[in-house]
């Protein structure tokens, strides 16, 4: 069948979006690489057109000739199976290619993808474009958090544009409890639409009577957890939790600092004095634990949140859940490099559910399953409870 | 009510079940560390001590006088609740006290325990002594693993006493499927025997139909594995699994070495030839879901085998399951020093089921959920597989 | 007194240098900082610019004005009396300033030190600006080097600009041996020229009689010393040598590399096979020392180097001596914050004596002091054999 | 010729002082290794014994069995040329052989000593006797220091022994400066007596004229440093020392803490109060430095303090000197074995001369050269300052 206008034109807004959001860069922004969890943004942009070659140009154009051979090695993130490819803690050599000379790849690969594309392409075609979109869509997030993390690490916190703007979420229902009833319930994607291999397999799971928040959890509920001593007592923490914080020293979330007194954080705009009322953001999974002991409650389920999500708002912020990221009952992996995508780090993570500020627009659902380690507090990361 | 004869008994049984394991040791075997995870004999002759004084000599004998203040602060483990404890990794700098004293003080709180329990007790203390026998027998297990692993830390294989023999487990019966019907069940312990609190809150679980073999995986099964390439595709592994193959270059399990193109095991008795048709022992959790893969299989659920447990044989390994170690709905953690038991581990470690060899007679029970990082593979844990 | 034209001609033509060497880099060649000990050419560029701003413009020019209040933290490298500065292995994150704007910076400091030396200056700033001059064209050779080490990093190898040659520096005399009698001699500098602090105290050393090469040692004669198994044996090594080959398992000179049996070695131009007349370069002390004992001589002391010059070519290689870096009797560290240019560096390192193709026009001299730990090899270092 | 009287004598009596040494010592106190450089004492009794064995034994002694092949590669210091050996940070592994067993080895390897020199021997064997006791009284020292290491690591610090009691050694003379007149002097053994390899080439220095104290720095004398806030600030510091003290949080020398406003110091009986007349030990290269800079003073060179000895007193305490130890004009290394003694440790290490309280009787003369890298402190080093 031919492409519907839809698919096509999804790829050119999601590939303009991720160039208009790289606009107000200089050239030096977008080599450093901070952390190893983060990468640099020419990076991040040859790797999502990578992903497009790779897996559809070479494939399926006939007559395709490679960019560049060398990109290939570059720009591969974790596909074994695509060969060899850099170390992820080097990616922030990468002085040459030049940025322009990444745009101007972007550009000789989106001239092809419409030129596969105006021509008669079967459902699976299709099918890897959309994972190519929603590819791009991810990293998207990934250059929003990464650059911020960057920035955040300059000597004097440099910023992306003269003023910039605070975060200024806030719950906008009274809060109350969400009461879900014992029984057998159905989880995982179904229908036609896109999914990532580990949301299918639906099947059903046995929940206990709970009750959810309808509200996230605000930067003034966390700043009582921190008055009360929520960073020095023990009792609250995991006990990897409690390493992890005497380790580093942590007393609040990552980018707060208490300035001559009062809470700021550091913002696309640079430090700004918090909004107490403020959906709390930026805690990784031991703290959004503790707080919830503290509060003698706890977090959800990933089952239990998409059950009940139906009922509250939810996607300003990534929540952590109390689930391990494991495979569904039946999860199949694809086949091929593209099976790599999610099975293999079904280990050591925990889920969050929900999306957040920096997601793409269109690019969360409620089977979404996204999952990091339990350390990491580098995304728009929040806490909804349950007890 | 006074004790039941059951308990002192059994507490003085495990006292000395304890103690005999320990006589063929030279003094000097009780001192070193050679890893961080594996503690000196001394140290945990010492820590079962203490645990009996702490918990029940100091709260319950009236007129009781520590037998050394300064014991305390040696032997804590890692109960927060109660002061200051040695660091973990720093336990073998223990020369004082002599191995001799530390039998004193066993002998010391074992004739005080006595005098305790002569009298009436009450429920409570009753299961805190139980708690403290139980306690005693994990560490039974531990001493058994972590001699194992200081024998073969030094630079000849030291052994435990000549002619200790080789581990000459095998599958029993002829192997088949188990099947497991769809629907819901029930998992957890129930009744009034002794259990930890993380089998508490018994529940439902919805379980979708699987077949469990009824046999452990064997040493030529893997030693087929290995002979594939089994260590050397990524395609099996997870990518924290592959990172930890290619870093320590593992090329079999734990204790074995290929000498003269014939696989030998590290035993209690020295290096011995491996039996084919022995119980694979001492692999983690990577290398039990990338075998499993090989297979074309996977590992269960904890709850599958809880399930299916009654309609195997089991107790000779740990199993590795597929489930993360997380709370069960309706977790409870105990009030004061002992809630530190068992809660604050629930994060980034995988369930064990089952038992071993090395496990203390009357301590396994269908229910009981052991945990362990998934790089481990010093105790004796194998594999079952599902599907 | 004015400015004789000679200082302030001086100045401008070092500092065009400087930026006539990175003409040929892109935007994205500034930053990147691959090694602790390499600084990135933006970091270099700033620090010497501020070098001449708080040494001279801030102190001797009325009315100077700072040109960023920032750039104090941000360029300063080790001198702890002139506040606070950036950690060393954190320079390759200053995205901004931006490199535009730190050319800005250098022709900004440029005018105003026109400007200061138009007026009448004294002796003490004329002796100031020459400072500036030389601590500039060290950084000259460290940014020649640095960038070398940055392009080999990339995992292209990029290059600096096409055709960059090939290093093609031969011994230009036949080999022989330079025999200096026993006697006092006098070493360190004299004489109205400029020298740093630690060639000064111009003292007595008793030498004994010793033998020394007119010529460098060559790729061939380092190229037999591989061949008879250099690397491989420990007899050759100081231990310290021994497990920095081990640990790092070292066969050959930095930037060498075997290519199908040939060895190339890699240039400002990439890869190019070696010439095996051409003078040997980038090997450290261990390397040296070894070179040295297999063929059963040794380094010459700083002393017998500085008193034998005089009679062979040198400044085509910094030369390893055997003589620890330590004051001359008589060292007096100079007030202020300059009194730490060289003084608190004498410890762990070994003195280089000579110059090399890296090393700037005019900037070597007979007393000169070169100094660094023994294990680096990404300067223009060699060997010249003693008996 | 027949040994003399006074070689074998030698060999028995400073056999007999290590073993008293260990004489209060429990089993336990035989295995640990608390740090890398400081070996067990069950390891220094076995190596100081295999030297024996290995150089004399195995070598000259017709028919001599050796006690157990297995302590070749236990017993083994550093000696590559004499096969494998354990690594250095692993003797702490050591259970077996047993305390009893190694005292077996020793008195086989006497007894056979015995039945060597019994017969006639050549002046060759004699001095390798002599170097075997040497070392040995080498051993002895290091083992007084490492022991006392040992003591401090364990939580509650250990004592050797019930009352013993505080180093109370004070300079006995007034202070005053000893004046040494420009000229040339001559550095190094001569004669037959024994000596280290290092300390042959008598050779020709010239020195400047100098003055050296006649007296140790004491403890009052390092208080004042101290409370001028000599380990706060970084201008009396070489840069890696003030890398060293801000990286440990270094503010007192080892073994010393202030408890409730006292200073007190750990000894072989515990912790005692300081006497301030009492000599300064336990400080490193970097604080020595130091203190010298503080005081507008230095450190001698080492051929100052050879030359300027016979007119003060010395031995108490080894004495940093400002000398990188390097090798002497025409210093040759013995072939074999024995060659490594000594000379590949020549980079990275400082001379120290003198002499200790825990020096071997008659093991210290006016040219011995002690070596230790800059950041030990677990010797008992002290200062002289020089001018």
């Amino acid at each position: 069948m031919q492409s519907t206008i839809t698919s096509i034109d999804h790829y050119f807004s999601t590939r303009k979006r991720t160039e208009k959001f790289c606009q107000p860069l200089s050239i030096e922004d977008y080599t450093p690489q901070v952390v190893e969890h983060a990468s640099p943004m020419k990076w991040q942009l040859g790797h999502t057109t990578w992903f497009f070659e790779t897996f559809l140009l070479t494939k399926y154009l006939d007559g395709y000739e490679c960019f560049d051979q060398q990109f290939s090695y570059l720009f591969n993130s974790y596909y074994n199976n695509v060969g060899k490819r850099i170390a992820r803690n080097n990616r922030g050599v990468l002085t040459r290619p030049s940025v322009e000379r990444v745009y101007e790849y972007r550009h000789y690969v989106d001239r092809h993808i419409e030129l596969l594309f105006s021509q008669d392409v079967d459902i699976e075609l299709e099918e890897l474009l959309k994972t190519g979109i929603y590819h791009e869509e991810q990293h998207q997030e990934l250059m929003y958090t990464d650059l911020k993390l960057m920035f955040y690490h300059h000597p004097f916190k440099t910023t992306y544009k003269e003023g910039g703007s605070l975060l200024r979420d806030e719950n906008t229902s009274p809060a109350e409890w969400i009461t879900i009833k014992e029984g057998v319930y159905e989880i995982g994607h179904q229908g036609d639409d896109f999914c990532y291999d580990n949301e299918l397999g639906r099947h059903k799971v046995y929940l206990h009577e709970f009750a959810i928040s309808n509200n996230y959890v605000t930067n003034e509920e966390f700043i009582a957890f921190i008055n009360d001593g929520g960073y020095e007592k023990f009792d609250y923490w995991l006990d990897e939790g409690w390493a992890w914080v005497q380790k580093n020293e942590i007393t609040q979330p990552l980018y707060w600092e208490e300035i001559n007194g009062i809470w700021h954080e550091f913002t696309y705009g640079g430090d700004q004095v918090i909004n107490p009322k403020g959906i709390l953001a930026h805690i990784n999974f031991y703290e959004a634990d503790a707080f919830a002991r503290w509060k003698g409650m706890r977090l959800p389920t990933e089952f239990e949140w998409e059950i009940a999500a139906k009922q509250f708002q939810w996607g300003k912020r990534w929540e952590w859940t109390n689930s391990a990221y494991l495979p569904y009952p039946g999860f199949k992996t694809a086949e091929g490099a593209l099976g790599e995508y999610n099975g293999k780090f079904m280990i050591n993570q925990m889920v969050l559910r929900g999306g957040s500020v920096a997601t793409s627009p269109n690019h969360s659902r409620i089977t979404y399953r996204n999952f990091f380690h339990p350390h990491f507090r580098w995304q728009y990361t929040g806490i909804r409870l349950a007890k």
